[in-house]
């Protein structure tokens, strides 16, 4: 069976590392990040460039993503189940419920947004299609973690940050919370990652019961919470009924 | 000088593969597209695999995009400067004009939408970000071809596709076309691509007066153009104010 392709591993670094941090990187910075001598770097970022996966800066020098990129993550969504399964239904619960939908995924060690639906009113609104969450401060990542689809040692690999005075950033307290998910079938996460806003996540369940991502209302603490600092049921009702619904489209057999 | 790296320009091949046509594909189909022995190709998969740049579906084995790319893609939406220095003009010109406002850049021979506003109405519209245009039948592309920032070889190379009976499709009809924009500094496309729907753009110019992109309106034709089916002298100004502010933003020091 045929390894891994090192340059290619090495390329897909870069490409990474460019997505973080400062976003345009000199030669000598790519290099000394990812431990490569200046050559290789430099054949590397060549070649993406002449793939248009990262364009140079004529005036500084300086790399930076290109729009190859772009291209390939719209057909990545285009492409996606669970997304082109949910769209409908994530509408209508959007539209019910009054609040934003969100549907993750895992991918390394965080949460992919695949979908995100605006709450139904004129306020501004940025699309978070394409962002990364963490895992252990956002309830859609705490549902995957809950259900295995994210294991916690990725979670708490390197140390969870704590965002607000209520992250859960320890073991214990991640290991409880997501006992509590499996026991009430829901995640919630109450200004653990912003002060003022909370959200709750239910799994969808593809073939064979396994849980392919997650579906999940945020917003203001005060709309998405009632007076004991949990989740309104009207909103867990219409969360269950839609993640259920979208989970049946998968092909899970029984919810 | 480093050459390019022959495992990188492979591995771009497979993922641009999969995002055109059926997007899944199994290993003897992505070998058989690329000329490459089953092994190699099984070998650059299983990296992109590992890389999740691709995905395995577990019923069929066959292979699509993976989740690494949305967010490398929606990363590099946010680092062009293009698209950024543009965000608010194009919000002020959607509303102003009451049509939808679409801003490319050239990519492999057609214009990738890099922003998008929708028309202001509540009409069902779906977010082209990331879409790719035909630059002989799209406003967007006739300016980037008049202004030379993609090659007209590009454009005619396959021989470009016949979309309505109004598509320039021969070098001399795309030749006088693009004298024309270069004269009047705008390009229109009446139900080139589309019957029903017309376009006007204007080029995007960065230092030195080099074009960098275009901006363009585009909508039901009736509603961009006027009776002798030319774009409204209107829409014309007010996108010109545009381009103008848009281009001055990014450093055009004269336009």
């Amino acid at each position: 069976m045929a390894g891994p392709v090192q340059s290619i591993e090495r390329a897909a670094a870069i490409l990474r590392l460019l997505a973080g941090g400062p976003r345009r990187l000199g030669l000598g910075e790519v290099a000394a990040s990812l431990g490569l001598a200046k050559g290789t770097a430099h054949g590397i970022l060549r070649t993406l460039q002449h793939v248009d996966f990262v364009e140079q800066d004529a005036a500084t020098g300086k790399y930076q993503l290109g729009a190859a990129l772009l291209h390939l993550g719209t057909s990545y969504l285009d492409v996606n189940e669970l997304r082109s399964r949910s769209i409908n239904w994530a509408d209508a619960l959007a539209a019910r419920s009054g609040e934003s939908v969100r549907l993750g995924t895992p991918l390394e060690g965080r949460v992919l947004v695949v979908h995100h639906v605006f709450r139904p009113d004129d306020t501004l609104q940025s699309l978070e299609v394409g962002s990364l969450l963490p895992l252990h401060a956002s309830s859609l990542g705490k549902v995957l973690l809950a259900f295995g689809s994210a294991p916690l040692d990725e979670a708490l690999e390197p140390a969870p940050e704590a965002y607000t005075r209520h992250t859960l950033v320890t073991r214990a307290q991640l290991t409880q919370a997501l006992a509590d998910v499996r026991e009430t079938g829901w995640a919630a996460e109450v200004q653990e990652m912003s002060m003022g806003e909370a959200g709750v996540a239910m799994p969808i369940r593809g073939h064979g019961g396994l849980v392919v991502g997650a579906i999940g209302l945020s917003g203001a603490v005060e709309r998405i919470c009632d007076g004991q600092g949990r989740p309104r049921p009207a909103l867990v009702t219409l969360l269950r009924d839609a993640a259920r619904a979208i989970s049946r489209d998968l092909g899970a057999a029984r919810w």
